[in-house]
C-alpha cells in the first residue's frame, strides 16, 4: 500500500537485463522506491528489459519522453550484451564521445589490483555527448548524468545511467543523484522522512488503523506500508516550502500515527525488531538464553544478526526432540507425559530450562506445531507456545495460532517470541 | 544471467500496484519467468504501474500492440483503487459487461464465509466483452481471459487479467493460463524442463564452467541460473517438434551439465539442499546433532525447514558463550584457553559434544567470526571452523573464509556445512 498526494516530478526507472525477465527477482527497484521517497518523489513507472539493443532503445525513447528524470539501472559492462549506452544514443539520437580521462581512470584501477585490462572495457570510456561521468568507488563501469533543458516546458530533463551490480549503484545514487534530483525537481521543497516500526499487528490492521493518514493524504505527504517477517514499516514523507513547516508536518504526523498504533511501535528510523530488543537488553544490563522447538533457531537467529549480540546473548538450547528437552532444558518426562511437549507447561519448563542452563537473567522459549503434519483436533497445526522466565521470579506463557505454511508459522512464532520479549522489557 | 534462443511468442508482464513503486519487492515476477520457461516461453518485458487508470490504461495499450500474449496481475479488487477492468476497457476499446452469474457466485462465496459483502463487489462481475470468466478459489475477484484474432498477422492475441494475491494468482494461472498459452503460441511445439541445484559453488564459478551450454544455445533452448542461500539453481528448458527430440534435447543438456559441474549437483526438479541431507540421513537410518555458535540457528533453521525433519533430527546447542560450549557440550575449557572458541580444536569438539548430548550419529559444529568486528589479523572477519562427527569415528573439520557482511557470513557458513555433510553423506 502506498498513498501519495501530488506526484510532483514523474521519475522512471527501467531496469536492463535479462535475467530480470528470466525469474532473477528485482530488488533495486525496492532501494530506488524507498530512496526517492525521502526526498517526496516517487517512481510513476518501473519496466524491466531484456539486454537486447531494440526494445531498450524504444523503452528509453518512450520513457524519455514520458519522465522528467529518467534512471535506467544495468548494461553498462564491458561484454557485447551490455548494450546501455549504444540504446541511449539511439533513443536520444546524441553521440557517444570517447573520453580519454575516463579511459586512462579505468586502466589505472585494473592495474591497481594487478590485472590486464580486458580490450572490451574501452567501450566502458564512450559518455554520451554532454553527459557527466559518475565515479565508481566499486567497480570499472563509470556512471552517467546527463541534463537537458528546455525542451520538457522549462522543466529540466534527466537521464542517468547507472551501472547494475548493487554495490555499485547504491553509493553512486546517494552522493551523486539523489543530491541532483533534489536541485532539479525538489529545489525549494524540503523533505522530512519517518519510519515507524511496528510489532504484534498485523499489515492489514495496521492499514486499517492508520487510515486516517493515508486515505486522504495531505498536498506534499506520502505513505508507504510494508511488511515482512513479524513486523510492519510505515514510511512517511513530508515535503513544505521550508524546513520548518516540514518538520510540523511530520510531528503531526508522527501524533496520528501513535495514537493509531502506539502501543506497537518499537523504534523508529530503520531499527528491526532485534535490535529493539538488543538495546534494552544492554540498558538494563540483563543476558539472554532460548530454548527452541518448532523454531529451531529462527528466534536465536535474529537475536544473534545485531553486531555485538554475544555482549547480552548467551545462546540456548534446539530442543527438537524431547530428550533434549529432558537431557539439556531439564524439562520433567512427566510433563511431556501428561500435556505433551506442544504445551503451556513445556513452554515453562523450557524457558526456566535454558534460563539455567546458560546462566542468563532471561529465558525464551518456543514449542509449537509448525505442520504440515503432525496437528491434531486439539493441537492444530499454527498453534505455538511462547514461554517467558525471568529477569527474577516472572513467568509467563503465551498461547498464539499462526495459519500459513510451516515457513511463515515458524517466522510468526519467531516474531512474536521478540515481540513479547520486547513488551517486557520495554514496561518497566 | 538468461540466454535464450529464437525468442518465439512475445509475452509482457503488467504489474498493477502503487506499492510496488513504494519499496514492495515484485515476487509475481519471478514466478511468472519461471513458469513460462517451462512452455519454452519468455517475458519480453515488464511494467510495474501505480493505480492510476489513465497510466494504466496507457501501458496496456501500448503493450497489447507489441505483446502476442498480455498478462496483468493486480487491480481487480473491490476499491475504488481497483482499476484494471476499467483501463483494460479503454484501451482495448472494449466495454465491460455485467454478467449476473458471476455475480451469484460471488454472492455465494460471502455466504459460505457467513460475511455480508460489501456493494463494491458488484463490480467484480464485470467481464471485458467476449472474455471468460476464470474461477478464483481463494478469493472474490475472478480472473478474466480475452483472446481476439485476425489482427496481429493472422496470430491470435491473448489478455489475461490476474488478481494481484499470489494464493489467489498462481493456481489460476497454473491451471487456466499456462495451457492456454502452450496451445496459442506453443502448440506442435514440445518442451521439457530441467532444474538442476548445484552447492560449493559460486554464480560466477557455475556461470564460467556452463558457458558450454550457454554462451550461444541452440535453437528452442533457454538457460536461466540463479544463485541463493549458497544453492545455485540452473534452469535449462528445450522445446522441439516432438516430445522425444524434446527429451533428447534435455538428455545432452544434463550430460553437459553433469560434464561441467556433476561433483557440484546434489538434486533436480525444485529440491533443496537440506531436502537433500534429510533424504540421506533417512535413507542411511542416521540421526543428527547441531552445535552452532556464528550462525546461531542458521543451520538448524534450514534443516527444520524440510516437514517431517523431526525424524532424524534431535536438536543441538547454540554455543553463543564459551560457557554453554564448555557447559552443554562439554569442550574443554583449556582448549578454548589455548586455541580460542574459534579454532579447528574446538570445532572438532563442539561436533562430537553435540552428538553425544543428544545422543545422535552425526553431529555438526559451525564456530566463526561473522563480523563486522571481533576479527584479528590471526582470524580476520569470516573465518569459519565447519566440524563434523560420525557416524562412527569419522571426525573432520575444515577452515573455511567467507567474504560479505555479517548475514551473509553467517548464511553461507550453515550452507557449506550442509554441502559438507551431503558430500560425506552421499560418499558411501
Amino acid at each position: 500500500m502506498i498513498r501519495a498526494s501530488a506526484p510532483g516530478a514523474r521519475v522512471e526507472l527501467i531496469c536492463v537485463g535479462s535475467e530480470l525477465l528470466g525469474g532473477k527477482i528485482n530488488t533495486h527497484q525496492s532501494y530506488i522506491s524507498l530512496a526517492l521517497a525521502r526526498l517526496g518523489l516517487a517512481l510513476s513507472r518501473e519496466s524491466s528489459i531484456p539486454d537486447d539493443l531494440e526494445p531498450l532503445e524504444s523503452a528509453i525513447a518512450e520513457a524519455f519522453v514520458r519522465a522528467d528524470a529518467l534512471i535506467v539501472c544495468g548494461g553498462l559492462g564491458p561484454t557485447f550484451d551490455d548494450i546501455t549506452r549504444e540504446a541511449a544514443a539511439s533513443a536520444l539520437v546524441r553521440p557517444l564521445v570517447f573520453r580519454p580521462e575516463l579511459f586512462a581512470q579505468i586502466k589505472r584501477r585494473f592495474k591497481c589490483f594487478r590485472t590486464r585490462m580486458p580490450a572490451e572495457n574501452r567501450r566502458q570510456a564512450y559518455l554520451l555527448r554532454g553527459a557527466t561521468a559518475l565515479r565508481n568507488d566499486f567497480g570499472s563501469a563509470p556512471g552517467q548524468m546527463l541534463v537537458t533543458r528546455g525542451t520538457n516546458m522549462g522543466k529540466p530533463r534527466m537521464l542517468v545511467l547507472l551501472p547494475g551490480p548493487f554495490a555499485e549503484l547504491a553509493p553512486m545514487f546517494e552522493r551523486d543523484v539523489l543530491p541532483r534530483l533534489k536541485r532539479l525537481y525538489a529545489r525549494g521543497v524540503f523533505s522530512r522522512a519517518l519510519s515507524t516500526h511496528l510489532a504484534g499487528i498485523s499489515e492489514s490492521s495496521a492499514d486499517e488503523r492508520l487510515k486516517i493518514l493515508t486515505r486522504k493524504p495531505l498536498p506534499g505527504e506520502t505513505f508507504t506500508i510494508l511488511a515482512g517477517r513479524g513486523q510492519v514499516d510505515f514510511h512517511a514523507a513530508a515535503s513544505a516550502s521550508s524546513a520548518t513547516l516540514a518538520a510540523k508536518k511530520i510531528t503531526r504526523i508522527r501524533r496520528l500515527i501513535r495514537r493509531a498504533v502506539g502501543e506497537h511501535i518499537f523504534g523508529e528510523g530503520g531499527t528491526t525488531l532485534e535490535a529493539a530488543v538488543g538495546a534494552l537488553l544492554r540498558r538494563r544490563k540483563l543476558t539472554l538464553a532460548a530454548a527452541e522447538s518448532c523454531t529451531a533457531g529462527f528466534f536465536s537467529g535474529r537475536i544473534t544478526a545485531v553486531p555485538g549480540s554475544s555482549d547480552y546473548f548467551k545462546g540456548g538450547v534446539i530442543s527438537y526432540s524431547d530428550g533434549l528437552k529432558s537431557g539439556l532444558l531439564g524439562v520433567l518426562p512427566k510433563t511431556i507425559k501428561r500435556h505433551g511437549a506442544v504445551s503451556a507447561q513445556c513452554a515453562r519448563e523450557m524457558a526456566e530450562g535454558a534460563r539455567r542452563a546458560a546462566g542468563a537473567s532471561v529465558g525464551v522459549s518456543i514449542t509449537g506445531i509448525a505442520g504440515p503434519g503432525g496437528g491434531t483436533k486439539k493441537k492444530p497445526v499454527g498453534l505455538v507456545y511462547i514461554g517467558l522466565a525471568g529477569p527474577g521470579k516472572r513467568q509467563h506463557v503465551w498461547e498464539s495460532r499462526f495459519l500459513g505454511s510451516r515457513q511463515t508459522v515458524r517466522e510468526r512464532a519467531a516474531a512474536s517470541a521478540l515481540y513479547r520479549l520486547w513488551l517486557m522489557l520495554s514496561q518497566r
